[in-house]
């Protein structure tokens, strides 16, 4: 059985793009005792990612060259030495960018319930991303109703899902965007109350989309925006660091302007999450988000291409703003 | 009855100097009703003045041209037109640089009670300085025993108290210093295990004084330092926001390192912290702070001036680091 693999050739500084990967192909590996071949059917493409390749501390180390690249991914386990997964389910772990995936159980981050919803949402809504909107906003922004949260890549596959649940809590929901398109979007189908668009003047725009200041902000790009948006924090505003995509690289280590006398004059809280500190709650915020879904109360956005050998060029899009949704790489059918 | 007082008179950009200030002398006013006058004992010269009289967006407005220092103080009653406080009582509140102070009961922060500690204690580690670093360190750093707990300006009125509250907490407590000398008082008065002169190249002496890295750094300065202990912050780590001494000035802002990556892979917790948020737990938290005085647990540094005119000078010397301990100016004989 021939497995077609995405492989880290060149590591990158900054963006990884295209010419950072090869196509290699090679026979699937005969299982160990206690491993298992998941056959992968939809392919997560995260921004997380970036991190995964730089050379940079963080808080994995990063893929070794030549090896296959790590991602996200719905699989279907299509043979088993394993007692703990049987052949025919289906899990959400980290599978890669290939066909198939051998691996342990402990590469499985959840075990996915077709039954719950469309196997589309695991990888995505159901994944890392609606887990991070629906975690970090609860445990960190801690939302209050009638309070303005203001969330960055607000039509993007976190962004999406803060706004919506803000909503749903009682906020003013604006959102922070690439394009006019994307705004629209935001305020059509993910109910925000308003959006500014950074590509054009936002900083007047910003104070009057957030008339009452901002109470959380969900941050998922940083840089200048970030700057920008502690000044205009309530006392006593919490500030999600999330993602940091504005920023193309860490090295050598880039400016901005000072934070400290903005966190302590308003007394902000500003805190760091990474999703998978939280892999013990998976289960539990799945079935919420789940139940929204099924609701009619969440909507999701899907931008999905077929080719395995998309995918570097997908990531590298994701930072230039051209996903418009959640950024899928879907490699078979995927109704079981 | 006459009444000195420290004028405003030139707003400072930047840190305050005796050429802003004018002494003024006046006929202390009539009492209304509800009004007490308060003779002031000792004045706490503190930096958080330097942000009362900035014209720069703070927790307070500024101290307008032509009024009173702002600031604290422990004074007696002296005379009263209201039932909430008696002649002879002493009380430490917002009496300003000034022989006298004419004021209602809302100026007023805590009670003092003479034989809960000597007097001088209650404007500095019964005040605001004990008081900040007990909640600060308590409610946000969240110090647990075997941790290490970095302080800026650790030979200062908020620091020192931090080092010694840390190491009773079982953590290893380092100082960061404007010199030796100071260095010297951290370990020997303070209970410091060690600490770094930030005089000197302090970047290598800052990991070897922190071999596990850092678990919660409370900041009293701000600036390159801060940047710096970022980077060496142990996962979940907190960072206590609580002053900014090393920014001279904040017109036009200045730029540091970009500090969000940081906080985003190593899910750091930065809060600011005002003391004055924290009123209702003044009086509890000082008795837990007289408490270890009086047991010896808990020594405190006294730089003290006699003369009301030094006020000015003595504010500006915060930000040399001339002072060696909590800088008061004893206006009359302190024992009741």
């Amino acid at each position: 059985m021939i497995n077609r693999q995405v492989v880290l050739v060149v590591r990158p500084h900054g963006i990884p793009q295209p010419r950072h990967f090869e196509m290699r192909s090679s026979a699937v590996p005969d299982l160990g005792l206690g491993e298992m071949m998941v056959e992968n059917v939809v392919l997560s493409v995260d921004p997380a990612q970036r991190g995964y390749v730089n050379d940079e501390a963080n808080y994995v180390p990063p893929v070794p060259i030549g090896a296959v690249m790590r991602g996200l991914a719905v699989g279907r386990v299509h043979a088993t030495k394993n007692t703990e997964f049987a052949v025919g389910e289906y899990l959400y772990g980290w599978f890669g960018w290939q066909d198939y995936c051998v691996c342990r159980p402990d590469a499985v981050l959840r075990r996915v319930l077709p039954a719950q919803a469309p196997l589309l949402a695991a990888a995505g809504v159901l994944g890392i991303n609606g887990l991070t909107a629906c975690l970090a906003l609860r445990q960190i922004g801690k939302p209050m109703s009638g309070e303005t949260v203001l969330v960055t890549a607000g039509a993007g596959a976190v962004g999406s899902v803060v706004g919506q649940l803000a909503n749903l809590a009682g906020c003013r929901a604006v959102a922070v965007v690439g394009s006019e398109e994307k705004g629209r979007q935001c305020m059509e189908e993910f109910g925000f109350a308003d959006y500014v668009n950074h590509r054009s003047a936002w900083a007047a725009k910003l104070q009057l989309a957030c008339p009452n200041g901002v109470d959380v902000f969900f941050d998922n790009v940083g840089g200048e925006l970030l700057d920008s948006v502690l000044r205009q924090m309530n006392p006593f505003g919490r500030v999600v660091i999330c993602g940091t995509v504005a920023t193309s690289s860490w090295v050598p280590p880039p400016a901005g302007l000072r934070v400290e006398r903005e966190i302590l004059t308003r007394r902000l809280r500003v805190e760091g999450f990474v999703i998978f500190d939280h892999v013990s709650e998976f289960d539990s915020t799945a079935q919420e988000l789940a139940t929204l879904l099924n609701q009619g109360k969440l909507r999701v956005g899907y931008d999905i291409e077929t080719e395995l050998e998309r995918a570097p060029q997908a990531l590298a899009g994701l930072f230039a703003g051209q996903n418009c949704g959640k950024k899928l790489i879907l490699l078979r059918d995927p109704q079981p």
